[in-house]
């Protein structure tokens, strides 16, 4: 952890206030090599009092993302958010990690851009994403899988992502398969799975999240106004994105934990039950394909299995699905 | 076309002599400014005979990559070899075709290297690639279809390479599933398949080829000359290489149009007839799994299915294959 991180961390874990003398023992710095870093992190906007009887006390936290910040909020993971990136702004946070993957990046490296100037969903659509207003991310990851299983981390991706929402807003949003995030029927966010490989094996898979946090009615065109929300528009006030970023960062550990484990199946279930898809008739669009039927449930790797009109069932690793 | 490709273009053509004044009509250029072209090409090892009476005639081309001699022995395809790279060192041509894919290159452009010093195998192993001594390229395709489908690409490749072999050296080489190619049993030829692809569909697809062509027994390293082969070695003589890796290119462009015609049974069907996995006991390393069974047929993906001893089939994208 970095100087910066620990002194947030210290700040956040005794929140009555700590003094220069405890800073300067556990960072191993002289105190004023401890007001020097203050100072800095007055300067991103942190609101820190300094008292002679309480020492320093965080009394805010600027709305900016900041790796510092949030490694000192994230913890000890497994795999995920252990290297921290966060960009200003971006062409695409899934072509930054894409280029860090191929240079030193470890797994689980994540790329966070405050805005991106060519952010795009499936399919190279163009995906909206306003400076500050939104969660923009990437997650590398190195699972040792076929390519045809790059599904189910998409899946573990839609889980956690539902259950950070939960958490943090304590609405049960839902999942279109298989990898939209819906409340009321509203897309609240997305994930863009890129992925490079071989015939049999991935080398980097890219989850690329967008989440539109903190978006007003305003911030979409009207275009989007009926099939697009934001968290802040459901729940009528702003919500913490570096709270919600580690949240989402955490649960997405343990999901890929439990696939490392080989107990996907677990997240499976989870999905199943949040996922509007399952059960309802649904018309997939697979490049010039389109394949009508019920869709009936996941398979091992996180295709969905939808039977057709004549009973057969085809497995579809992903689309654009129409409900009804 | 460039000029100089459109000059070795009209000597091959009129191999009896072509005299300056109709060059010059050809290319709509001075006899002078052929005349510099010409000198041109004599510097890179064309030996170009000029007499009064018969004009110019190309007598020998030298034994190096050359990529307006490429253009000119290949004439006109569909997709493949529309555009051609020659470096003469690089580290891995599918590293340097990612590259280019990630830019402007257009669909079937090639990347050839008289010698890559980080040349590689599936799985990151190494591949000797001495300079001049064989053909190490990399065909970029853009196909519009699900990843799963990539090993159909690799098929194709595999049928491509054992047919312009055989229309060059009157040899007919096996196919072991899914990327190598073998002459009484050892290795000439291999194929490395990487992509970037989306859950649902592939972006850009590289097919690495590797070919043994003019290696001496004494360029292998020891431990492999019971198992690996060239051309050379096995029909007692150099083969011209620009001439084969036009062949292959024809005839891969050949098999690309039959994929993106919907045929792939025609090149399943091809393959099959020269494959030598087919109908023995195989035992398939796959990531940490090992499949044993006997090797039925390939699926409409190109997959390779296989069947346990309990009577299962299993369907095999990629692995390591061992017969017996």
């Amino acid at each position: 952890m970095t100087v910066d991180a620990s002194i947030l961390c210290a700040l956040r874990e005794m929140s009555w206030g700590v003094s220069g003398a405890e800073l300067s023992r556990q960072l191993g710095m002289t105190r004023a090599g401890v007001w020097g870093h203050i100072e800095q992190l007055r300067a991103l906007g942190y609101d820190i009092e300094a008292s002679p009887h309480r020492g320093y006390r965080l009394l805010s936290s600027p709305d900016s993302l900041h790796a510092d910040d949030l490694y000192s909020r994230l913890g000890l993971t497994r795999v995920i958010g252990r290297e921290i990136h966060v960009f200003q702004e971006t062409t695409s946070t899934n072509d930054v990690a894409a280029r860090l993957a191929r240079g030193e990046a470890r797994e689980g490296a994540v790329v966070f851009a405050e805005s991106q100037s060519k952010g795009r969903g499936r399919m190279g659509r163009v995906w909206l994403s306003p400076a500050g207003k939104g969660l923009w991310f990437t997650v590398l990851l190195r699972p040792n899988i076929a390519p045809a299983g790059a599904t189910q981390l998409t899946i573990a991706a839609a889980t956690a992502l539902a259950r950070a929402i939960t958490l943090q807003t304590g609405i049960v949003p839902d999942i279109k398969w298989p990898n939209d995030i819906l409340i009321r029927g509203r897309k609240v966010a997305g994930i863009l799975t890129e992925m490079s490989a071989e015939l049999d094996h991935l080398k980097d898979l890219l989850l690329g999240i967008g989440m539109d946090v903190n978006l007003e009615t305003e911030d979409f065109p009207a275009a989007l106004r009926q099939t697009a929300t934001s968290l802040a528009i459901e729940t009528g006030a702003k919500v913490n994105r570096s709270e919600l970023a580690v949240a989402i960062l955490r649960e997405l550990d343990r999901d890929y934990d439990l696939i490392n484990k080989g107990h996907f199946e677990v997240l499976a279930e989870q999905w199943q039950e949040r996922c509007s898809t399952l059960g309802r008739e649904v018309s997939i669009r697979v490049g010039d394909r389109v394949i009508r039927g019920q869709a009936e449930s996941l398979d091992d790797d996180g295709a969905l299995l939808v039977r057709g009109a004549h009973g057969h069932l085809e497995r579809i690793i992903g689309g654009d699905v129409t409900v009804g």
